[in-house]
This record gives structure tokens, C-alpha cells and sequence, in this order.
């Protein structure tokens, strides 16, 4: 038997960080039918971002990938606390990784797989999204990644 | 009985806009199964954006907080005019606010809350919806603000 | 009998690309019940983006246009090698276009009408679909265009 989502997590050695407390009028994650949506994800610690600024001249790249991997751990806690165990994902459907940056960065990819790739670790190839991957302005506190996340759940 | 959407929204003195014309080969609303997608909205007044600009350096906060509300009811008279009424929304799913600002823009949450929290005075828990806000470079006809609608209908 | 839309694609003297490669962990398209999420389409030529930079700067609204009705035919290319045929896409429900830009840029229907007066086109007004377009700062590879799709599939 194939080790479960939250199996996988223990043997790779991760916990799930608390749940993301939402900062304005909305809702960590909204369930609709079959289909589980996460509010954007940006990461702090202590009410300030990690890696704060924009990727490629404020933030390396690599560092950009390891907060995309905190995003993705954070939307799983969000799922977790709503659905009551990540073991309740069956696909994921959709990840929208946006990336602060000035204009003539092209890296974007790689930000974006520390986020699918920790995904794929856990859920295999039920882990690999449809995935869209953007530079923009700002984000919010100026945060270096948002990760926005759609779930299909059994 | 709590008032219905359409009820609460006269006991706040508020009117629909008409319903938005697209300026594109679009469609306002596509209705796919019990979903209802509402395409962009941004505010305009005689063909030219409300407080058109870059939120933080052109536009206060508070005024694209203004617009955000009434991207949000300009979304609203899209779905009563495809669904027939605001009745028939059973759950805002997703909203996506997309800000324009330069780097460093850090307020989204409170932009964004003029639009959820709208959706919230009407649809009490079930218009609390997943939410995602981005700062971008720039918005059609230089909007501030482009708010994009998710919901569930019965 | 109306033509079918791989009938309509020959009457218009088109062909679809190659399916494009992932270039990174995801997945080209995502089936979910009976939606079909297509991951972020950029335009390359022998790996590098057609009309790279930023669109009202460096590459022209009409360019631009041009890029996003290529990118649209590739998102339709991903479908046809997931779901076997474009003829399986019953409804084009949503279209998201990314425009890299600087701060000023307004013209963002127009570039988004490329993709999507090619769905029109091709699948009449089931291919007119909700559509999101902004301008970001950046793109993958320095492209000017990223176009997601989302169809309903019979």
C-alpha cells in the first residue's frame, strides 16, 4: 500500500505550520461540491513576511522557492483544519503562483516549483497541478510569493 | 427568516448598477453547472475608470477600497441579470482582486475588503469567500482596481 | 449541421502546434469531474518566447494580440492531447490573460480579444467565455502573453 498524504508528510520529516489566520474579511477555504478553495497564501512569521521585497533584486531566487514551499505547507494547513486531514485530497487541480518582481524577470518556474514539487512529494502524480505563474507589483505585506490553491476532495 | 440578499440589499439603501456591456469578445457571466463565473469588473463612469491610477501613489487607499465595493455590486447586477436574481446565489466561492500599484503597494487586504466585505453584509457566512489579491502593473483603461467573481447557484 | 471545432479549425486553414512541454512539475491539463484546467500558456520558438518584453514598450498591442491567439490555439492543443479531441470542449468557461506591462497600459481587451475572438470562432458563442485580463510585471522567459483556460467537457 502507498503511504498516505499525511504518511508521506512524517516520512519526509515536515509538520503542517498552525493554520493561516485570515487578515481581512474572507475565508481560509471555501468548500463548493467537490472542490475545496484556498484563499491566497503569503507567508510570515511574527505578522511580517519572510523574504520580504521583490525576486531577483531583493530576494534570490532560491529563497523565492523555499517560501513558495512554505506557501504550499500553509495551504495544506488550511485544507487540513477545514476538511479535518490532508487525507481528504484526492487532486490537486490548480495552483496560481504569483511572484513579486521588477519587470525582465523570467525565473518564474522555478519559484514555482518549490510549491509543486513539495506537492508531488506527497500526493504523487494526483499532486501535479494545472499551474499558472505570474510576476506582479506587489502582494500583500510585501510578500515575495502568493500561492492560491484548488483541491479536488473525496 | 432572514432577509433574503436582494431584501438586505434594499435595507442597506443600496441599488444595482446597470449591468455591465463587455468591451470585449467575452461574456459577462458563463454559468457552468451550479457555478456562475463573472468575468473582471472594473468601475467606469461615462466610459472612463473612477479614480483611475496606481492605488498608493494615484489613488488613496480608501477611494480604491470605494471602487473594489462597487466592482463588487457591478458583479452582482451581472449575476442578477444572468440568473434572473442575486436570490439565486447560494455561496460566493472565490474572489480575486487585482490592484494596480507599484512595488512596495502593502495594503491589498484593505482594498480587498471593500468588496468582501460587501458580499459578506448580504450574504452573511456564505458570501465569505476565498480570496486571493494581487498587486499588478497595470488594469484595463487604468482602472485601480479589477475584481473577478466565483459563485454557487441553486 | 453546424461544422464541428476541429471541422472549423480546417475551414480557417489552421492546424494546432505540438502539445506544449511542461517546463517545470506540472501538469499541461488537469481533469476535474467535467472541467479541464490548462495550465499557463507562453509562446516559444526553439525555447524562447515570440515577442518577448513588455507589451505598449516593446512589443506593439498588434503583436501582443497575435501572441495570445497563438496561445489560445496551444491551450487547445494541450486539450485535444488530454482529452483526445477539441470536439470533447462542450463550453469555453473561463479565460485568464496575463500581459506583462509597465504602469500606463490600457489596452488590455484588445490583446485578450486575440485568444478569444479565436474561441468565438471556433466554437461559437459556447467558446465566448468569462474572461480576467491585467497587466503583470513579468512573465516566464520574458514572455509578453500568458493565457489560462478553463472549458467544460461532454
Amino acid at each position: 500500500m502507498a503511504p498516505t498524504p499525511s504518511e508521506r508528510l512524517r516520512e519526509l520529516g515536515l509538520t503542517l505550520p498552525p493554520p493561516p489566520k485570515p487578515v481581512g474579511a474572507y475565508s481560509p477555504v471555501v468548500v463548493d461540491g467537490h472542490q475545496a478553495w484556498v484563499s491566497g497564501q503569503v507567508v510570515l512569521k511574527d505578522g511580517v513576511a519572510v523574504s520580504a521585497g521583490l525576486v531577483g533584486r531583493d530576494v534570490t531566487v532560491e529563497a523565492a522557492k523555499a517560501v513558495a514551499r512554505s506557501a504550499a505547507l500553509q495551504a495544506l494547513s488550511a485544507l487540513s483544519a477545514s476538511l479535518g486531514s490532508i487525507d481528504r485530497i484526492q487532486r490537486v487541480v490548480r495552483v496560481a503562483v504569483y511572484i513579486a518582481t521588477s519587470e525582465g524577470f523570467a525565473r518564474h518556474a522555478e519559484v514555482g516549483n518549490g510549491a509543486t514539487e513539495l506537492l508531488i512529494e506527497l500526493f504523487g502524480d494526483l499532486g501535479r497541478p494545472a499551474r499558472v505563474s505570474v510576476g506582479v507589483a506587489s502582494l500583500p505585506l510585501n510578500a515575495p510569493v502568493e500561492l492560491e490553491l484548488l483541491v479536488a476532495t473525496g
